[in-house]
């Protein structure tokens, strides 16, 4: 079985988060990793096409019942219809979660697969977190490039 | 059909959490609203008990598909079975939505509830969020005691 | 807390189902237990219509994320916004369920229930199960009449 | 994209069911189209054995957050973490559902594929269902072996 890794980000998203979700797409696919999205467009696109590009394996996770609106770069398609939820079994689906970006779907998405707490979560972009005191909250790793993201996930030693 | 607060809060949470959690639960009965929480322990016991003692509604949605772990005030139990997906199903059931404290589940529930984007969303202490200028993330209000939270959803002008 | 019953059936029903949803909603509202339904039309509206008449509580549990196309008898309204999914907690939320009428989804919710195996299940009305073997499937308690389905649960003894 | 058939049946299965899955997915596999299943033991374990063992790709829908008690043939892993209702996530991502044999939860399934009515459902084995009038319920397609399972999906013609 491949290592799966789960990228997450906004579909509404800057050129900046774009270019490193194709990137990072490629990336995993030149690992033999399966890339894990919610299918749709944005960052989800971005790093669909970017596997896609390499011979990638790309596994889109939809929030609808059907195939309304998915990007053309998906291998696998899983049309859950349970909706936001659906955030959920995209992070648990990852070996390792890597999100790009800032949204409220997105940040979700950060939460509950720290809150999962099986795979390591990395941060590329995006909004920072701080505690009541002023500091960063600790156990997300920060990545300034999708390189350096991947070697965050210690997947690919 | 009356009001339906979603209150949201760490299991482990801090003694003023819990303190705000049972004041805020009880303002809520007062005002004739339901409280809808996640049924276990932590900010949600707290919220719960304070509105079944001020004669209350709470209606407890649950992770798990029994009623193991369930705190002893709710009025309605909900066994969704379908894991921490239920966080969805918490925030989508309130007219407005109330986040007491800061863990990473609770972070999920803030955004999801954001997301959503159909009811206020309050936040009374926990974490602070910082978009990618080093500015809040706009949307949230931010109240400073459990009435400041209940006056800022709007509901009960 | 009050005993929860489950009332499942299609929304397209016969004018048999309805005045048995209704009958039933009024005989579980008189004891004093709750109604949990999926909030919608036919066999919903009318366990819904039947126990607010007696004063009762019915919960919807909403396929939908808003409260689009509900019943005007709910009393507490849970918009999970999973779609069909919803009917594993609609099933899961009853000390037993009750399966009024045939149609596919009530099917599932029959079959989802006896899969769940925590609560009794009654059919009153609609399809009928046969193994391979051409026998009726054993588990399942087929009711005659509203009276005969709430005495087949065992809870009110 | 390649079809994706979505294969349903019962942990606890007879001979003929496994001898039925595994040679339905070697079938399936050979046409070139993916498997979806449930992940574990008995119908699923057999269909996604029969499909490896032909070179194809299998995609495991689990109930479970994690991997625990999945079957060794599997590609992609989606760890839902939604319980039971992960069925409604494996009969959506079906371009046709075949359902193997008899049991609550295969029932369900092929309730909820009907309901969702988006997919040919064949049924081969398992158990039958009447109407009130005591015939067959009209819109299932019944398969005497895994060949005719395959043709009645009418998707390799």
């Amino acid at each position: 079985m491949a290592i799966q890794i789960s990228v997450c980000g906004p579909r509404n998203c800057t050129e900046e988060d774009r270019h490193h979700a194709h990137e990072l797409g490629r990336l995993i696919a030149e690992r033999g990793a399966v890339v894990v999205c919610g299918g749709y467009t944005g960052v989800m696109a971005a790093a669909a096409a970017g596997a896609n590009a390499a011979g990638g394996t790309v596994v889109g996770i939809l929030s609808r019942p059907d195939r309304e609106g998915i990007n053309p770069d998906l291998t696998i398609v899983i049309p859950t219809g349970i909706g936001e939820a659906r955030n959920n079994v995209i992070v648990n689906s990852g070996d390792a979660v890597i999100v790009i970006g800032g949204s409220w779907g997105t940040l979700s998405e950060l939460a509950l697969a720290m809150r999962h707490g099986r795979a390591p979560v990395v941060q590329l972009g995006g909004w920072r977190l701080l505690d009541q005191q002023g500091e960063p909250v600790p156990g997300l790793k920060y990545a300034n490039n999708p390189h350096h993201a991947l070697e965050l996930t210690g997947l690919f030693a």
